[in-house]
């Protein structure tokens, strides 16, 4: 394949107008296909199914430590959910609370008490007259939609096959209190599935923040999400490294199971140093006389342990794989050598990240929904939805056939080609 | 029998010791009966067994609109379950966000959403020198302690088998713009089991606030809790009533299951004007993508409709009667007549609220503790904790057995007298 920049304008005039006849074709299909959420497919729910069959009328409702789950209690969850979650973090079950169905609900309220108390004992957020976080970009929406909603100033920290640039973390850290936190998805990021480095958990467990509030948001969301069964990227353990350094203070982590049981009705936990938890708990007690326990016993009845959850995740993997493998073999077939697009091949995780030519991403997104394909707005993966070199585009495989993510990457493929000589021929 | 107040000395000291030996052989009896919080017994809980085989690996997972419970989305509830809530409470399915398992949690977020972001757009509390509530006493604990996190100041307002004292409730909210809400358990009042009269529920909603973003938080916990089969107290439904005066935006309704289907794992809901819930909904929509809707179909494929619900709650009456009627048994074969406590006895709910002579609450609370029975905090009753005539005692009977219930009263009453005693032979 040549490269489309070496193409010359004629090449690149009669390259478009064969293109453009092949996505009216397109158009004509009538696709209907959304690929905007890492959104688990309804044959990955149907793995849960026994989930449902695990507590009956005639089970014992007792958790291990004898506490009926049915009643109020148990603010911090049961013991067997607590290790669990503390298995699939590699944590130690003393620093994990058990929470409800989400772990963006824990993120949202951990920020929103930092805004309200402050962070164990420091001044209330929203006495400050700035609070700032590091966002490394590109990352995941949902995260920087709550530190936009609670008014902090994101600053964009580039991503690398490793991880955020630490260089760059470190000296903003160390220099500028009014930085609070940064948002890190460690393993298989969302949307790049990087994992960080050994050296890059090494360097945050090391770091020497101006504010004492400063807390790394360590959003583990796809711990035990690997897409092949060698045992995926590893992941160093990062209160491990924190204990090392004196900073275990230093870390909020976030889990849940929401992409391991099912997507709407999972268990979620949060680990933290003891004095974190408890200065947490301190609203938490106020907040709710316990999150739902049935539902934490449910999980521990159905997956058991570790191994459970592990067992299961091949299931998952067998499931997504495919579709990974379908978008990456038409990327490779396609645009291979075009030089008008790079892309990610993650060995876990939801998602690719496919970085355009600058200024294209916006265009491509619009074209492929005019032919019916929904993508993750582009500017999605950025602070404030402003992608400055308006170039990446997350792709999310999951929820479609194998067979429609070919078709999707297909219309996508197109809609690139496209868009990229229309940019060449306007340079 | 004769008042206390109008024996001689002598008659006291000669009561006094006989009493104290009967609280020695309580004493030895080694009670241990915690009768503190408002929780269902295991039988209540038992009551929902069928519960857990109403979804199970063969169930169709759609709720009525065809989205798939197990999956992401549907932020404000499944369309059956916001038709159940709003049955409940008896307002539009369209003013009802049906939430996690909690609707204490639903309070504190509404409360921590104000904070930090204001109501409907008026300037966020955390940015006002003085928030003010109002909080009708003896109310409930947990209400009180949302407002104390947050440093709202709370007034205290006398309660009346009526209702608040609307006189000072409207002379305050019509001149102080920082009062910014009121805390009512309008049906079976905690811990009295007053129901507001329709005088009461019209003055609420005819309200003339000097604030904008004064809001009624309208704790309907006992809508369905009727202890007597005849069709239990009548309350008026505030947002009719709001319509005539046009002030819907004023009130925010909540309600759960927790003691209906299990307090451990109920769903809980929010009631709002749409202006309301769309400012609601902005913050919604950052901190969660959707409840636990699983939980949300299990609940209306098992209760069905209000019918179900109503037939359920008949249940839980008829092993909440015996409990609630051998506590009154005691107090009135034991107390009646003798000037050293009054009570109340509710057609609904959770509690009973006791008052005794004034200054002897926390006394008669640490004895029975000394014999080995727990009762509600003195003082836990008011904001801050501390009841201005440490008069109040909240008699929670749900958990116990009817048996211990007595028991348990007959320790209480022993303790009334002779901490009365101690009073009157002190004065």
């Amino acid at each position: 394949m040549k490269a489309y920049q070496e193409l010359s304008r004629e090449e690149l005039l009669s390259l478009k107008a064969e293109l453009e006849k092949e996505y009216e074709d397109a158009k004509g299909k009538g696709l209907k296909l959304d690929m905007s959420r890492g959104k688990p497919s309804i044959a990955q729910l149907d793995l849960a199914r026994g989930f449902f069959d695990v507590l009956t009328s005639e089970s014992d409702m007792k958790d291990e430590s004898g506490v009926d789950v049915r009643n109020y209690g148990a603010l911090d969850g049961i013991p067997e959910a607590k290790r669990l979650m503390a298995d699939i973090m590699g944590v130690p079950v003393d620093n994990v609370i058990v929470c409800g169905n989400a772990s963006l609900f824990i993120m949202y309220d951990t920020i929103s008490r930092s805004v309200t108390h402050g962070v164990m004992g420091s001044t209330p957020w929203c006495k400050l007259d700035k609070v700032k976080f590091l966002c490394p970009v590109p990352g995941y929406d949902r995260h920087f939609a709550i530190t936009e909603h609670f008014g902090i100033e994101m600053i964009n920290i580039p991503m690398t096959p490793q991880g955020p640039d630490m260089d760059l973390v470190e000296k903003l850290v160390s220099e500028d209190a009014s930085i609070k936190g940064i948002w890190c998805v460690p393993k298989y990021s969302n949307p790049q599935g990087y994992t960080y480095s050994d050296e890059t958990v090494r360097r945050f467990a090391a770091l020497k923040p101006a504010a004492e509030d400063f807390r790394i948001y360590w959003d583990n969301a796809y711990a035990v999400h690997d897409l092949y069964d060698n045992g995926g990227d590893n992941l160093l353990e990062i209160f491990t490294e924190c204990e090392k350094t004196g900073n275990t203070d230093m870390v909020f982590e976030f889990c849940s199971s929401s992409k391991i049981s099912l997507a709407g009705a999972g268990i979620a936990a949060v680990a933290a140093s003891r004095a974190n938890l408890d200065f947490m708990k301190k609203s938490m007690t106020i907040q709710t006389i316990g999150y739902d326990k049935v539902n934490q016993l449910r999980h521990t009845r159905y997956f058991k342990d570790i191994d459970g959850i592990r067992e299961h995740m091949r299931k998952h993997a067998e499931l997504l794989r495919p579709k990974f493998e379908a978008v990456l073999a038409v990327l490779d077939r396609e645009l291979g050598g075009l030089g008008i697009g790079t892309w990610t091949r993650p060995n876990g995780g939801y998602f690719i990240s496919f970085n355009t030519m600058e200024g294209c991403a916006k265009a491509i997104v619009a074209k492929c929904r005019e032919a019916g394909v929904v993508l993750t707005g582009a500017g999605a993966t950025f602070p404030y939805g402003k992608d400055p070199e308006d170039s990446n585009i997350r792709i999310a495989p999951s929820f479609p056939t194998p067979e429609e993510m070919a078709m999707t990457t297909d219309l996508f493929v197109l809609c690139v080609k496209l868009v990229s000589i229309e940019k060449l021929l306007n340079a």
